[in-house]
């Protein structure tokens, strides 16, 4: 998978190709205590997240061959859906394996792009050794979600966007990081901002490997977290490689903090953001990481499922978050 | 108020006007039943509605000496937020005559954008006497929320950006009304689109007005309404003679149907819409007004109360609705 290594230049082709087809997402004004910052409306994407960048670069460079032989992937719904609606639009026939306790907003998604879902059980089955029977009996490409260099190159078509947008390279871009695809991307495509991942709390398999200089594997006894679109079981070896000495790690969020940001993004920006797209917001909220002028908050995705999003907006109204539901917006042309 | 008429240039300078200061909203790819329309998301707007636009027209056009003097407003909660907004802007000292009823979190902004919201008792107190009374004591010019031609005119430039983001005048808009102020100036701003306002049932003092040829006023007993933002007691003569002839009234959504658009905003845009400016998107979802491909469908206000909006989109998870929840979401670059 790794023989072609993601460069600048890929990314930059990548934000070319995916500008044909799909308009820039709003960069839209916020304020962080009394800074105001900007927030990359992902969720606004036609899948409500940034999986669509990667996975489309990803099959429109397959050859007529690979085409011919469909694509799997494995994802807990976001990357389905993207690798799905890629899918469907160059008439690729799609295969995504995704776990059984999947957000069922995500599975009837995917289903709905006309993709062949199949259900694995979390954690007792390796998701990777499915996939790799799946083409071993009927062939197909590999789409790895945040593995693949093309899916690396098409998430950091979004730093291309930011740029255009801003006039300007943003002084550092906070992301929400699962196994690193979109962290890697916008490291190569803004080589001149610092890269902030934000992980759960116990799920921070980028920031560990950073850490240790090597692969870390999630621990048997890891926390739950209501992000479910960043659970990585271990990152891979291209995103440690593009991460390392570029990005600032270290930083987890607590599942309150996410809700108290996906309730922020209700009030002040009026977005529907899913658990796992809030937490380079929560982080910038709790004050994890420092924000300037400069600074972008990506909002990653927004496939919330309805009852447990309705739950914590229902919970701010009872128990009102103080300083984040007083967060005022302005604006500002970019 | 009306020795002005708003015109179509006056719609055009709006916008350049507007566009100086705000971004365009975007206007995102819809699916209904078969047919791809296009969603404009004012809700993205810095106060979460279109009102901006009005009051902002409204208040640079206010001479040295009418700005010393203060604006004074009268709004269920999304003008006052676009005139707070426009005055804290431009250094102009802003009172807002609020409902007592109305949603908190519409009378928190306001209070935030730093007006001084005086309160009135619903539907005993007549709101516009509440004003003038304010104006007489303390002087201070009154911005109306529809019946004043300069908002007309800046609600109207949402037209003006429509048309640059399509390339083409949109077939069709179909908004949601409450005293008819962005009804008209969509009419004036997009001479070449049929104009289809959309109004809560029982509080059509829009379409009532159109068809008795005179102004209607709300009946004591009209039902109540989850459309905070579109229970106006009567339009005024220049939005009926600006709409009399242009506009095809006479169409209303239930509160049930407007729950079913929010939902479907909720699971397919990301968006979060309020009951009043879900109303569009109702009657489209309902079949109540026909849709083609070059249809365009306001979705006005994003400040939804939490408790009742986690009320309505928990209760889609519970009793999912049939149709609009199956409306699946394309792109395609406008």
């Amino acid at each position: 998978m790794t023989e072609r290594f993601p460069t600048h230049d890929g990314v930059v082709a990548a934000a070319q190709a995916i500008a044909a087809i799909l308009p820039p997402t709003p960069l839209l004004p916020v304020t962080i205590g009394s800074v105001q910052v900007w927030a990359k409306a992902e969720v606004l994407q036609p899948i409500g997240a940034f999986k669509i960048r990667g996975a489309w670069w990803r099959l429109i460079s397959l050859s007529d061959e690979e085409r011919a032989g469909g694509v799997v992937a494995v994802s807990s719904g976001n990357h389905a859906q993207g690798v799905a609606w890629a899918a469907r639009r160059l008439g690729i026939k799609a295969t995504i394996v995704m776990p059984h306790d999947a957000p069922e907003v995500k599975l009837a998604n995917t289903r709905a792009l006309g993709a062949d879902v199949v259900l694995y059980q979390r954690p007792q089955e390796d998701r990777d050794a499915v996939a790799a029977q799946l083409i071993a009996q009927h062939g197909g490409t590999l789409v790895h979600a945040f593995g693949d260099p093309w899916v690396i190159e098409g998430q950091g078509s979004a730093a291309i966007e930011i740029a255009a947008q801003l006039g300007r390279a943003p002084s550092r871009i906070i992301t929400c990081c699962g196994g690193g695809g979109l962290a890697a991307g916008l490291a190569l495509g803004a080589p001149d901002s610092a890269i902030h991942p934000v992980e759960p709390l116990g799920w921070d398999m980028v920031g560990q490997a950073m850490a240790a200089g090597e692969l870390v594997h999630a621990a048997p006894d890891a926390p739950q977290t209501i992000c479910d679109a960043l659970q990585p079981n271990v990152t891979k070896p291209i995103n440690l490689a593009l991460l390392s000495g570029r990005a600032h790690p270290g930083v987890t969020v607590t599942d309150d903090e996410v809700r108290t940001a996906q309730r922020f993004a209700f009030n002040t920006l009026r977005l529907v953001v899913e658990p796992g797209g809030a937490a380079a917001l929560a982080a910038a909220l709790a004050g994890k990481v420092p924000v300037d002028e400069g600074t972008v908050i990506m909002l990653t995705g927004g496939n919330a499922d309805p009852a447990a999003y309705a739950a914590t907006i229902a919970a701010g109204e009872a128990g009102r978050d103080g300083t984040a539901d007083r967060h005022t917006r302005d604006t500002q042309r970019p």
